[in-house]
């Protein structure tokens, strides 16, 4: 179903083999061989699809796909003939197979001839750097990394194993940990933006920490991470950024934290492990947001939040009173209409 | 009037020929040479300009502007000897005229030595390709581009005819139409941000769609446009998006659409014809915004839009309530100021 | 302190001297030695650190630093034996020992072999031109310059002494002063996003104007600035702008002004001098931010603000208005809460 000029195909596999490496249960002819991963409006021969929102059940009932991941209680709504792959996760069971189908880019190692690796570099083994990267002395590059053509890496950065660094990106001052990925244009380690005010006029306040980035995480295109101003800003492992986010000196961010897109994150500002953070919400400086917290999408937070809170609005409440603000300034301009 | 290092000058053209290229109607010397426009406060000997807004009515009046696009409802205006050029659409006709003094810059077909073409990349005639430029294989570029330096164009890429795309872009996995701008520093065709919770723990969904951009599409600098998830991303054909624009995956945008800096528009969304979206505005995902609709600037729109509706606020709703409401707070601190 | 593949630090020097250096009154032996700085819970043998925030009063009380920044006071607030360097403006007086200790990086001359420097260019002496850079004809670059790697400088662009633009950024149509700092993907002098509706369709209005960056101006990765449409867009000297930040056509920032990351300008808008600009704040085109104005994070602002006033919310208002607006509508749903 992909387009194959950007995408290839693995070979064929089983029903029973597509239940094992997704942890599903099959129902249906176990040797039957499946093609590809399709939604389920349009997915037909050998193609496997998945239910997981209910507004789809419809489309569920009439789908022509060969097999389809689903929870156990809409098992009787399938159409006649359609494999089932009995599981609680349909959608994570379907990732699992849609990674057999596409697996990760391969990529051969080779170092460009065209690109600009300083002597004093040290590159690790299987690596493909691609043309115009820029590698300056005292950085070293993990086993199997993958370099993206006119990217930048400065002076004495480290970045561990198995990292797939996108296109023109630029990254000084870092620490970067295993399996990193980061997409294209992003920019890590300038300065913070710190400057001291004083009868002099204002100046520039050094800013002598790093970046360091944990194993397995993602970075989208465009984000910006400062580098600490003493401390360093951190982001902990398996935590996902959106593109387009702004995150200060000092910021620390825990583990498998995600992070939608355009957020900023003002300096030295904690966030605990799992929160989310909505797409364009905005993070005051020097603030603690607790582990697992909900932040809605363009909530400005301007004072800590509890681990497991919900968040919303400006200045950001807990979700449900931001709700009823809403609701009760809806209700000011209709009880206006009737006195009107 | 512009600086002579960035923009060259056409040749004097006579007020009758300006009329003609601009659908006006020409009230003066009709031999008359003009050789340059010029804003109405500073337009002098040989300069045109426009008044297209009634708070620059006194300008006009008092502008030394050889000839000015006018409404004719305030031709009586016109200082004494200023040529008029008539027209319902003097900001139009203004801007034609411009086109004419300015043409679109022009270029030089070449292929910079220092660029890195694949041998497998499809290049068209009249193309120019600048420095430090990386073409992967399958690409496909159209006659007549102009490729922008260190721009990074990944496998299999498909781009029409007498497009421009700046420099320090990246493109993958994307099929752009014909006279497409991306202006510097634009992404399009990275994973979108999708990812499945588990029992496992969060795992990555394969994103196998394409981004597809239609004709006459102008695309802002450090704009990201992510890939489709199973579909594909979608901009139509003339759609302006401006700088820093944040389009997920699934993203449908219809034709004739302006999306103002700044905006974030989740997955799986769909503009319509039409649409105008306002700076740092944001969507949700999974949301139909009609056509013709009109979105302020920092909405948070997390509902369907009706078709030519406006809508304002956080959450967002039609603009004529977003006004009341805001009005209403702002009373609702005057009774308390009264009750003190 | 500081992680030494990142930053080299300054031979050690006298309580005395960094006294007179800061402009602080040293109290405790003027000879002794000082090595480096840190902050005050990390501090010990040999570091200087600084109280400027009473939040911090028991950390330096019970610091280890060999000396301290201060306010008299807090001086009485010392642990035994700290040295003391007295001042009204601790952090700006540690800022500038910061300087000492941690100069700005130096570099060494040099033009890449790998730089696509067009011959009709001209080069300042002692400047520094990384590889992928690429200089076109009639740029000018100034007297000890530093060009990052793969950045692109356009026709006629003029660079003053003293910059240093970092790697991937894009100038075009631009004028930039002396001692001016970009940072990495930085994005000037673009087509602002002017259009012009009219029966025929849209068309593209043709930028006539430059881009003017005073003297000693910072700006963050990622922030774009478009060209003036006829008029120039203009950032004034000793003005700091931060990451991600969205400068329309026409906008006109003056001297000395901060702009917080994500903050979008629109078209012909005006900031006055010293004015500070919130984190993800937007300013709607054609209207005037008096001088010293200051404005909240997140803010919406519509109309003018006079010079020296706070505002805040969307739309911005008087800051003391929105706080009060923001009570206001809690106290609403209070009452809904005690008559349900």
């Amino acid at each position: 179903m992909a387009d194959a000029r950007f995408f290839a195909v693995s070979s064929p596999i089983s029903l029973a083999d597509i239940a094992k490496l997704s942890g599903a249960v099959a129902r249906g002819d176990s040797g039957m061989m499946l093609t590809d991963v399709a939604p389920l409006d349009r997915a037909g021969t050998g193609q496997v699809s998945f239910l997981d929102n209910t507004k789809y059940l419809a489309d569920f009932s009439a789908s022509k796909a060969a097999a389809c991941f689903v929870r156990e209680k809409f098992a009787a709504r399938a159409p006649e003939g359609m494999a089932l792959l009995i599981t609680d996760e349909p959608y994570y069971a379907y990732a699992l197979a849609a990674q057999y189908f596409y697996p990760r880019e391969t990529f051969t190692p080779a170092i460009s001839p065209a690109a600009h690796i300083n002597p004093a570099a040290t590159i690790g083994a299987g690596c493909r750097i691609d043309a115009g990267v820029v590698v300056s002395a005292g950085a070293t590059i993990g086993n199997g990394c993958w370099i993206g053509a006119n990217t930048v890496i400065s002076e004495g950065v480290e970045i561990g194993e198995g990292c797939r660094i996108g296109a023109l990106c630029s990254l000084s001052h870092a620490v970067i940990g295993k399996r990193v990925q980061l997409h294209r244009g992003v920019h890590i380690g300038q300065d913070g933006f710190g400057f001291a005010p004083g009868r002099g006029g204002v100046t520039k306040v050094p800013q002598l920490g790093r970046v360091i980035i944990g194993d397995d995480v993602e970075i989208g295109s465009g984000t910006c991470i400062d580098r600490g101003a003493g401390p360093d800003t951190v982001i902990g492992m398996g935590t996902k950024i959106d593109n387009l986010v702004q995150i200060g000196h000092n910021v620390q961010i825990g583990r498998f934290v995600f992070v939608v897109a355009q957020t900023g994150i003002a300096g030295s500002t904690r966030i605990g492990d799992g929160a989310m953070l909505g797409g364009q919400s905005g993070f005051s400086g020097h603030i603690n947001i607790g582990a697992g917290a909900k932040i809605a999408a363009q909530a400005g937070v301007m004072t800590d939040v509890p681990a497991g809170a919900s968040y919303g609005g400006g200045p950001a409440v807990p979700i449900k009173d931001w709700h009823r603000q809403t609701l009760a300034v809806t209700n000011l301009i209709k009880k206006r209409t009737t006195n009107e």
